[in-house]
């Protein structure tokens, strides 16, 4: 017999694309098992970037399953939102009316609660502006998307000013438990006085085959037909990626920095950036001129009984993203794909190490999926 | 300045030798910081085995700072909580009407709130029947001790029958992310199928040495000379302790099983146990006996490229705790010290590896403070 209902989180989804799809198909799977536990998921909204689809009623139900699955199939499909009209007790509204209806909808469900949980599973900065309206309204916050906490510094601060409803596990290694594990570090008076991580599954890869003796230009060749890489390479080698999720990390120790700050080595010269040549012109033939420097690195790395890694690292005097050369027996040096590493009093000798899957769409659903979870103690129905 | 006061967690504390201790000291040294959290931890009353020290108005304030730090210095010289009466606003009382105060000060503290937070820190069984009764009561509890989770069933059952009203993330490990990151796991749908643990600095220890061709009896005398052991060493090497996280572990889970149901492999034979040998005869003659057998093992290990590992192994078929052959490259076998390894859908090829500083009185004494203050929302204030 399942327990009683203890909590009730009513969602709207912003970006049903990749993770979003993955995380309604998770929220509808996950029912028996919820339930069991005594909370429920009540998803009140979905949208994509045109427009949004919200329940009749936010305060007593919610899009049903149903609903959902055919929602998940259409967007695999390809298919916009408004395909779905018709099919349930929901109504369809347009940019930029959508954005004023999902305040409210927190405005219906009210303040004493937790309100709504806002989930950001899109790609874009364009949400920024409507997550901090939700936050003034009292809703909490679950982001996938690291864009909201990589823009102006008043945004993240605006975002975070109520730490207890927002979460972010997912901006940093899908669903590993960074964030999670530096933030009770910090809150039992363990000050954390640096963090180094390997965040990207992408150049995780490419070092690791380096080692082993082969071309820069194969591995990442490699890296593109098994699927690793973003449609332009440039994304990854460029290390923005990675840039972004340092930044959070460097806020979320309490550094008040921007991107600028920020030293982010690119593993291409600007000669070679999308601005001088195309994506195929720096497949075919820009790729293969990196070869020797990169060798070279490896080589002399290697000589010292060190290897590359493309890492973040977060210390009291800056962030830098880059090559560093590593001990090969140290512990990022030791460890392959996406790895953490989290110094502080009580663990200054023996670091906190996390390593484990850190992207793909289906562990970076879960990892948004348990943040909702996390919140339950803000939505208990009052006895 | 500070934030308002969201949230106000009184505590009772169960037992204030070593770990108690610096849990007090972290307390007191966190005020700051927990002020701009709007956070505060009160400290309603601290119990040692035979006697409680409880606040005279636990409603409205608890031990205040200077009496805490009195009281650690108090039982840092082994003098009774006794010897601090008439030093500030509380009584004391004797067993057993201590514990019926306990429970007078959850009932004063009300229910409409988390109530109160038990916190215990001992290392004895005799704190279930309190325990149980605050949970009636509507207390939530946080425990560094591992036997009231690992007595019978039941009594872990009714312990966890509230699970968001309760912490044991010290239990297993002392502050390193094990419990809350499967719980996590298992909450976003992704089902735990199997969790691998050297869950004890002191085998982790042992077996890194005799991997570098050291003695066994050697290597145990040079871990008891370090402080790495308990006053008899057997209490390490029979293996009960990494059993009982083991136990923990298993539970979370969704094993109904008892410590019975664990097979436990000892480093030593019943021949030279408690019952037959004294301590001092085990260190001077019995250790060495065992010096052979062991390097054999170590050896043909590693004449298969393997090494040793004393772990814990929860699985969906059982539980096993001892020795065992790993690959030198694989998760465990690369690494040293308390190391966690969870496997799940999401992590299956990539396993979630946790690994760090799992032992000491501070390290278990932060991670029992991040479990108190992860109850804040509990303990909100109705605005």
């Amino acid at each position: 017999m399942p327990a009683p209902v203890k909590s009730v989180l009513p969602v709207v989804l912003l970006g049903c694309g990749g993770v979003g799809r993955y995380l309604l198909r998770h929220i509808v799977s996950c029912r028996p098992l919820h339930a069991n536990q005594g909370v429920a998921v009540r998803v009140v909204g979905v949208a994509d970037s045109s427009s949004l689809l919200v329940a009749d009623d936010v305060h007593s139900s919610g899009l049903d399953d149903a609903l959902l699955t055919q929602l998940c199939a259409a967007k695999a499909a390809g298919s916009p939102l408004s395909a779905l009209l018709g099919q349930g007790h929901c109504q369809l509204f347009q940019n930029p009316e959508a954005r004023s209806k999902v305040i409210d909808a927190a405005t219906t469900l009210g303040r004493t609660t937790g309100c709504l949980v806002l989930v950001d599973c899109s790609a874009t900065y364009d949400t920024v502006s409507l997550l901090k309206d939700a936050v003034d309204h009292g809703c909490c916050i679950v982001l996938a998307n690291k864009k909201p906490l990589t823009g102006a510094y008043e945004d993240f601060q605006k975002l975070v000013s109520n730490f207890r409803r927002i979460r972010f596990e997912s901006t940093v290694g899908a669903g590993l438990p960074v964030i999670a594990s530096a933030t009770h570090i910090i809150a039992s008076g363990d000050p954390v006085s640096r963090i180094v991580g390997s965040l990207s599954g992408t150049l995780g890869y490419v070092m690791s085959e380096l080692e082993d003796g082969k071309k820069f230009s194969e591995v990442v060749k490699n890296a593109k037909s098994l699927g690793y890489t973003e449609p332009d390479l440039r994304d990854d080698l460029g290390g923005m990626d990675v840039a972004r999720k340092a930044l959070i990390l460097a806020r979320l120790l309490g550094q008040q920095i921007s991107m600028d700050y920020i030293n982010v080595e690119s593993l291409y010269p600007s000669e070679l950036g999308p601005d001088a040549v195309s994506t195929e012109d720096f497949l075919e033939s820009g790729l293969v001129q990196l070869d020797r420097s990169v060798e070279e690195r490896v080589k002399a790395a290697s000589s010292r009984g060190n290897v590359l890694r493309y890492v973040c690292e977060i210390g009291s005097t800056g962030c830098q993203v880059g090559l560093k050369e590593l001990p090969k027996d140290s512990a990022l040096g030791r460890l392959r794909g996406s790895d953490n590493v989290i110094y502080s009093r009580c663990y200054e000798s023996s670091p906190l190490v996390i390593q484990g899957a850190g992207a793909g769409n289906d562990t970076t659903a879960a990892g948004v999926l348990a943040d909702i979870i996390d919140l339950q103690d803000l939505f208990r129905k009052t006895a």
